[in-house]
């Protein structure tokens, strides 16, 4: 007998309640439907503390990316893309699929992206018209400082993009407050969702830019959802995911019920519980600074250890599934979840799991020492 | 008490053991999810009848329509679409979003396509790069003649696509035979499971066309679908929607054990006994041409009643929610479905509430007339 853990950073463990919403089927162009849609557009808007419009598409983070590029910008229009990761990476990526004139800022996989090295490119390049960032770059545990970026970006006529896919619901994120022009996000993390929505929350600054766009779109239309999901009671242009819809209405019940401050609380401890262990067992950290770091906590593998054993270690002889790395940190890095659908009895069978694997893997420490560092926090 | 009954063309019933088949979520890089995905992609090459690759989305059926003008095409080309409806409507759209020169042949809605029109058209316009065709216009109910179609643009340097979203699965549907080149569909159908995934099957044919385009895509990207999906396991480019693959693999072990030979051949006598019981009603079709137009039943409202009162009635007062007209035949027309997860006592209970509404409308019938004339159809 083998019980399964997902402690994955996304897709994230779903609760029972979540997962059975997905049962009943309704149809789409119902009344039912449409004020429930209402409700959860609604819900969207408390998490991603917006006025703006949350715009939903059936599609997974990376389509809402590849919508906010579509949209807001035509070909040759220069955008700044800082890129420190895979999600980072995927902007320029897609920015150039869209023939942009991409400046695209690496900094070194583990570090936080410099505020101040786009006040010397926005300085530098006055005719800048967006700017994107990664909130929290899943791919190294990086949470970047997105208010910064956007009291600069907001000094200039270019728009602010950022991936919050992975951040949003998992630690402080204020669209509003820090002048985001498309925050773009998913169902599957911190939500506690099925993947298959992604979301846009789109600003009037960008909605300018919008209507001057030329690049070809048609699936992630934004002026298509913002006309359909203005209707009384809220449509889709298209066939929506109704049963993630569904499953989300439910997950968003359970996130108001705790509250968002609550769960912000409860993550940045399950995250300093996992760091403490992390800690004890010896072990180093990818991300150079971890004050924010709690959306998931990346760690390198110990030397002669190929990440990837001991995430397969874990996964098939205990049954609980952690990240290894993505990218140029594969074999290198795991990472383990602890946002979304996660309490410390999860950080413990987490850190319990690895350490089995470690030491069967000849990984040098103490047994019970990293559980041991985790409860300390958790009891504190 | 009021009992649900969706017989709407789209999304479908979903049957429990499917609607089940969501609960319990899995990780997609998970070598279970990858074998998973594994079967599902076979299996839709069965349903698909090719030996084409099966690309698929997280996202609607209109996003693999995109995926396919995106794919295939470039600014300036010439393709051909013909529009008698709706989805007809939507391949024009998405082909002028992608600054396509598009020759739309315009056919009444109602009316079927017409192969001689495609044959004068590759005729005077020797530089056609592709012909678009919807299957089964769900919005009038026609089904086209696609095999005719095949034949004419094989022998022409042009691509086939094909919207095959309502049809497959639900009438007899060939792609290799009838040398299709790009057919689209989606899950909510007649594959009877949630709507959310959508699928593109390929041939060499657009290969070799894909690899010249110049247009931007990137989230519908087929090349890198393929290359992901042609891993072993299989893999997704970016996160799929887990739960409704999990549905549609018992949605699809389900079309296997029924075989598509008999799930066709009840698709038949379904809309035979719905035809019946509209002609017993009194009432008159859509479709110029009945005679392969099962997949949706399409009437017009009779005179002086609108038909969103019939949809709503049925839908408020019964709970039976059919579809009413769509784009320019709103009001006038409703449709019945019958196909995916319908058997004999659903045209039953469709029927008899249609009767009930209809009677409440003040349309003069008699009573029981086409509730009599299908289950005569049924039980021959």
């Amino acid at each position: 007998m083998k019980k399964d853990y997902i402690f994955t950073p996304g897709p994230t463990p779903v609760p029972l309640e979540v997962g059975l919403a997905q049962v009943k089927m309704v149809h789409h162009r119902s009344p039912d439907f449409g004020e429930m849609l209402g409700r959860v557009l609604e819900g969207l808007k408390y998490v991603f503390q917006t006025e703006n419009e949350v715009l939903m598409f059936a599609s997974s983070g990376t389509g809402a990316m590849e919508g906010a590029v579509a949209n807001c910008f035509s070909p040759g229009d220069t955008v700044v893309v800082f890129s420190g990761g895979k999600f980072g990476e995927r902007f320029a990526e897609i920015s150039r699929a869209y023939r942009l004139n991409v400046i695209e800022i690496k900094y070194e996989w583990g570090e936080t992206a410099d505020p101040a090295l786009l006040e010397k490119t926005v300085e530098e390049n006055p005719d800048i018209k967006g700017v994107m960032l990664t909130h929290s770059e899943t791919s190294t545990g990086v949470v970047n400082d997105v208010e910064v970026f956007g009291r600069i970006v907001s000094e200039t006529g270019a728009v602010f993009i950022v991936d919050a896919i992975s951040s949003l619901g998992a630690v402080e994120f204020r669209t509003d407050d820090w002048k985001i022009d498309v925050a773009v996000s998913g169902s599957q993390k911190a939500l506690m969702t099925p993947p298959g929505i992604a979301f846009a929350a789109v600003s009037e600054k960008a909605w300018n830019m919008i209507a001057d766009s030329k690049s070809p779109n048609y699936y992630f239309d934004f002026n298509a959802t913002r006309k359909s999901q203005s209707k009384n009671p809220p449509q889709t242009p298209y066939t929506p995911a109704i049963t993630v819809i569904q499953a989300l209405e439910k997950a968003i019940e359970m996130i108001k019920d705790e509250g968002l401050d609550r769960i912000l609380e409860r993550h940045r401890r399950l995250a300093l519980a996992s760091q403490a262990a992390v800690e004890a067992l010896g072990l180093n950290f990818v991300a150079h600074d971890r004050s924010n770091a709690f959306v998931t906590t990346s760690i390198w593998s110990p030397d002669g250890i190929n990440s990837g054993d001991i995430v397969k270690l874990m996964r098939n002889k205990f049954g609980v599934f952690i990240a290894g790395g993505q990218g140029k940190l594969k074999g290198e890095i795991f990472r383990l979840g602890h946002v979304g659908f996660f309490d410390e009895f999860d950080i413990v069978v987490q850190v319990s799991a690895l350490e089995m694997a470690l030491s069967e893997l000849g990984y040098d420490f103490k047994a019970g020492s990293g559980v041991s560092a985790a409860l300390r926090v958790l009891s504190g």
